[in-house]
């Protein structure tokens, strides 16, 4: 599991931050990518990373301002000729699915793959035996939206390698070990199950956030996660601004992320009035409330390793 | 009077080729410029670009398929960002109206400026006292036009430098000499206005095609045109792919050059499938046919002079 940052900026797009996309890839865990946001250029922005657009399984749209969709009508149309023959999802607020359609309509574009919409409102609007995907509304003038993706706790594994190392070969016999029972071999050996389950781990949680102004929504969507990502389209001296906009200062995001006490924060949807020093400059100021903060750039990939191994 | 090719592509965006948008640079002309289709990602093509973006008077608009429109919206957005004021004009087919208000209206985008829509007709789209432009319904399946756009005639210029340095300041005298008259300076000197008077010009003429299968509507657009832009998506053992897919190949776009008798041809809307020698075997092929032939890549800047003085 890994984020990639495909787009960092703020409203308009810069020569070195592409207006926002952000790519949640889930390959070990489902073979799939899930995105947050697709600004312009977004098709782009993949062409420069690994990602397979034909692995793209959702989209999830935070609010409607065009820095945040107008790459859609391109990414989906692309996905068709390269490949992408399943569903698409999209998740976002209402009016997500009449721009689409009507963008797909007016270009005369035929898709390869269906495409299924789900206008959300605050709640889970995902739900499978792997994660869990929750939202709420935020504070920015439109509609916009966090989401929380809770991956659910994993069950150990039982570790094929150990068991190859001792040329016991699959069969009826992995699904008794993974249980936990105790199998007698042919040639007599006992093979104990619980000497080759690894431990169990739990859920990994990541919170991405659309633009917003500092916000209790926030502080609950993002509690003990893995990683948020809250925008910070200001720096600290600008409060006022920041709430004249419906944005977030530095401080305001590192607030957010030390009051839901998560482990990682990473800041994004950063102005072009900030370069180089300048930006490397907001994440000193967010660090000096929430530590564990980096500023993000175009392309950056950001891993999220399981943090907790459950006691039995 | 510059033509500057922002995407070179087809259908969908290479590393190397973006979707289509070509600026017709009218900076000495009119201070402005003025673009010819516009694929998703166009506005940060101009980034790289000289381009300002309030500078962009008009979007002449060859049809409706995605790759030639989903960068409207980002476009139009940013540019009232930018310090663009000045009404923008956006000529193309029914519907493209619709589809960037539908974009403006749902991300809830205002403004700084006015935009006026020409949903056009063959014939003539805009006529002022330095320009007309001619369109005309092309061969696509979907309605796609090609643009013509003539120059008028220039009247020779006033020499102003060469009247500086004989010490003559501007003033109602100006005027006169620049129509022609015999002048007695305050000193007695006798200016003869012709003296003073550059050569007229002859108009250039740039043609700018939509997709297109080889049409005799190209050839009449194009006719005598300094510079005439065809697409050539395939080369010219496809013209069976060419022709079910409603393109051209370097054969046909040739062809239309050397029947219309232009000065020069640029191939663009090249297929992702031809890479660096392929592409430079597509300029040999349409060569073959048109000598004075160029494949256009992204960020290439085409000047265009002026041909012809007219004799008095």
């Amino acid at each position: 599991m890994e984020l990639e940052f495909l787009g960092t900026g703020a409203g308009v797009p810069a020569k070195h931050r592409n207006v926002t996309s952000i790519a949640l890839k889930l390959l070990d865990e489902r073979n799939a990518v899930w995105l947050f946001d697709c600004g312009e250029g977004t098709q782009m922005q993949i062409l420069r990373t690994n990602i397979r657009p034909r692995k793209i399984e959702k989209i999830f749209i935070t609010h409607l301002h065009g820095d945040h969709i107008f790459g859609l009508p391109g990414l989906i149309s692309s996905r068709s000729f390269q490949g992408g023959d399943d569903v698409l999802e999209i998740y976002g607020p209402t009016g997500i699915k009449q721009f689409v359609l009507n963008a797909l309509k007016i270009s005369q574009t035929r898709l390869a793959y269906k495409l299924k919409f789900i206008e959300v409102k605050p709640g889970v609007v995902f739900r499978d035996n792997q994660f869990t995907v929750i939202c709420d509304l935020l504070d920015h003038g439109i509609d916009s939206y966090g989401y929380r993706v809770e991956e659910h706790d994993h069950d150990g594994q039982l570790q094929v390698d150990k068991l190859a190392a001792l040329n016991i070969k699959p069969g009826p016999i992995f699904g008794q070990l993974k249980r936990g029972e105790t199998v007698t071999l042919a040639d007599g050996r006992m093979i104990r199950g619980k000497d080759f389950v690894g431990a169990a781990k739990t859920g990994r949680i990541v919170t991405i956030l659309g633009d917003t102004r500092i916000s209790s929504a926030s502080v609950t969507l993002a509690e003990y996660a893995d990683v948020l990502v809250h925008e910070s389209t200001f720096n600290k001296n600008e409060a006022i601004m920041a709430r004249n906009y419906f944005h977030s200062t530095t401080h305001q995001a590192a607030e957010v992320a030390k009051k839901a006490q998560v482990k990682r924060l990473i800041l994004t949807h950063i102005s072009a009035r900030y370069l180089a020093q300048d930006a490397l400059n907001l994440e000193k100021e967010a660090q000096e409330i929430f530590t564990n903060t980096k500023i993000a750039k175009d392309f950056d990939i950001v891993e999220i390793p399981f943090q907790n191994e459950i006691k039995e």
